[in-house]
């Protein structure tokens, strides 16, 4: 066996919250784009984003780890809808 | 001169630190991984995202007001980097 794979593998972990949760900081956004006079103000939803850079682990080991972190420390799925997907590095 | 197109347009506004601005949420996320026993630890980086969803105006009338709200009150010029992105709606 050689060794592993020495490049970069970058995840994108986006938590966004569920339909039916409120997000407050959406609402807040919409009212002051209104308050400041926008010529038309958009519905605003917002995420979170993660960016996970591993060093000499495969795609798909990256992939497992990004979701380990999203269940053990990233998200709450009470409330959290989350995607989980490789972007270039 | 026709009605304005009604399709809804959707930007997306994604605001990170600048390069040497300390992301604290990150060095913590980094941190805590390393705590619970993750088999590889990732670099961690944080990113905001606000989806922006326009209805009745075109897509250039979306981007310039997207880049409106991100000037007057999404991002601080001084600490943040902003890429505003049309994705489909």
């Amino acid at each position: 066996m050689g060794p592993p794979p020495k490049n970069s593998v970058r995840m994108e972990v986006r938590i966004e919250l569920k339909p039916g949760v409120v997000d407050a900081e959406a609402m807040s956004v919409e009212k002051s784009l209104a308050l400041l006079g926008l010529a038309a103000v958009p519905r605003v939803s917002t995420a979170r984003v993660y960016d996970l850079v591993f060093d000499d682990v495969s795609a798909v080991e990256a992939q497992r780890l990004s979701e380990e972190a999203v269940d053990r420390l990233l998200a709450n799925p009470v409330i959290h809808r989350v995607s989980v997907r490789p972007v270039p590095a």
